[in-house]
């Protein structure tokens, strides 16, 4: 991943992280020395791919299933990256957890409810595709282990930005739309949305970030734009713009 | 308005209409024969248009101030329209307008929040500006009035967004979001929403409608795209996406 500065361990049949936790990890706007924690940050992708992107951060992960936290440690260490990586459900974390705060928490929850896919084969896999703890619940920790002003960060599917939103309501604030879309003039199938704790500023909706270059009359292709292929190989950041539009 | 197939009599000094009632009835999926309700309907800009586009349909209208209530019955019969506009509140509207229900709701809710901007000199401009309703009302009232499996579409500033999709849950489903992009690749500054009664389809994000042709490199300029224009000028509508993606 990262054009090669990161390098993973990852289950032979179990969930295997393609381009979104790389995506995720680009768009945490965390500085040097900060503090983050990733929720449910399964063999640590994201984590491993901040790491090498920001130096010097404090970076944590929370992962429901042993197999993937033992994975996840491993990943960091293979790295060269320090973190601590706790074992528990994100509904009830660890004690020693929940006496911490983060400047940044971030967060790629399943992408589908519990029984409203089919499933999988492999239950790893599955819980980690279709989880059994809600949105609400992803929402709720995020916002609880975040210092003052500190973001959360999620990468979802485009079909559940209401549901999300709907649990932002009273928890962040200052919330920040960006859609993924596939090529310029496409829906988004994935979105970006942060929001800040007590953050008070309107709502801000972006405009979208173009995977694949080429417009939808052209022949299709796998080629990334120019700013994707930055962000995907180069380790640049995904800024969400500043200010006002 | 839409190339002379609608004339409007406005107040002089008051609230004008502009492209976005336009742009609301061209996206209001009526068929012939339909019942179609229009809160907050002004001096009837959105009505004409949309009766203008869609022969045969039952119009109806509610608003608050009676002197652009008579504006609007002025215009619809200027127009060659039928129609009914309702003098009232929509929190509380007349009662015989409470007996009836609605294949099509649609709203251009006032774009600011009451107090959270600079007054205008003008009341009714003020009033029709930075209502003293909360969205939540708007949304309440079009839900209400809707048959089942009838289609609430409305069409609001982006930053708005998340009170909008707050303000549907449990009322609406099967949401529909359309942005309106000012040119490709810039973010929206107003977006459609529509839901529906009853509906239970996923949320879906459509691609943004764009409204000026050129990217945000060329010289700027006012030319509409051909999709924009046809929409303001030829009376095209302005259609969801239908289908899966």
């Amino acid at each position: 991943m990262l054009g090669g500065r990161v390098r993973l361990l990852q289950p032979k049949d179990g969930y295997r992280a393609g381009t979104d936790p790389v995506v995720l990890a680009a768009a945490v706007a965390a500085r040097p020395g900060q503090s983050v924690l990733e929720l449910g940050c399964g063999a640590g992708p994201g984590l491993c791919c901040l790491g090498a992107r920001v130096p010097g951060l404090r970076l944590s992960g929370l992962e429901l299933q042993p197999g993937y936290a033992d994975l996840a440690r491993q990943n960091l260490a293979h790295n060269g990256l320090d973190g601590e990586i706790w074992t528990g459900n994100l509904s009830d974390p660890p004690p020693e957890l929940k006496a911490q705060s983060f400047d940044h928490v971030f967060a790629n929850p399943p992408y589908f409810e519990a029984g409203k896919r089919i499933s999988a084969d492999e239950s790893g896999r599955e819980i980690a595709l279709a989880g059994e703890t809600p949105l609400a619940d992803w929402v709720a920790c995020a916002a609880r282990r975040l210092k003052p002003r500190g973001y959360a960060t999620f990468i979802q599917r485009a079909e559940r930005l209401p549901d999300l939103i709907v649990a932002m309501q009273g928890r962040l604030g200052a919330l920040e739309l960006l859609p993924l879309l596939p090529r310029e003039g496409r829906p988004p199938r994935l979105i970006l949305l942060r929001g800040r704790k007590e953050g008070r500023a309107p709502f801000r909706f972006h405009a979208g970030v173009v995977i694949h270059a080429g417009d939808r009359h052209e022949e299709p292709g796998n080629r990334y734009t120019a700013r994707f292929e930055a962000i995907m190989i180069q380790a640049a950041p995904l800024e969400f713009p500043a200010g006002r539009i």
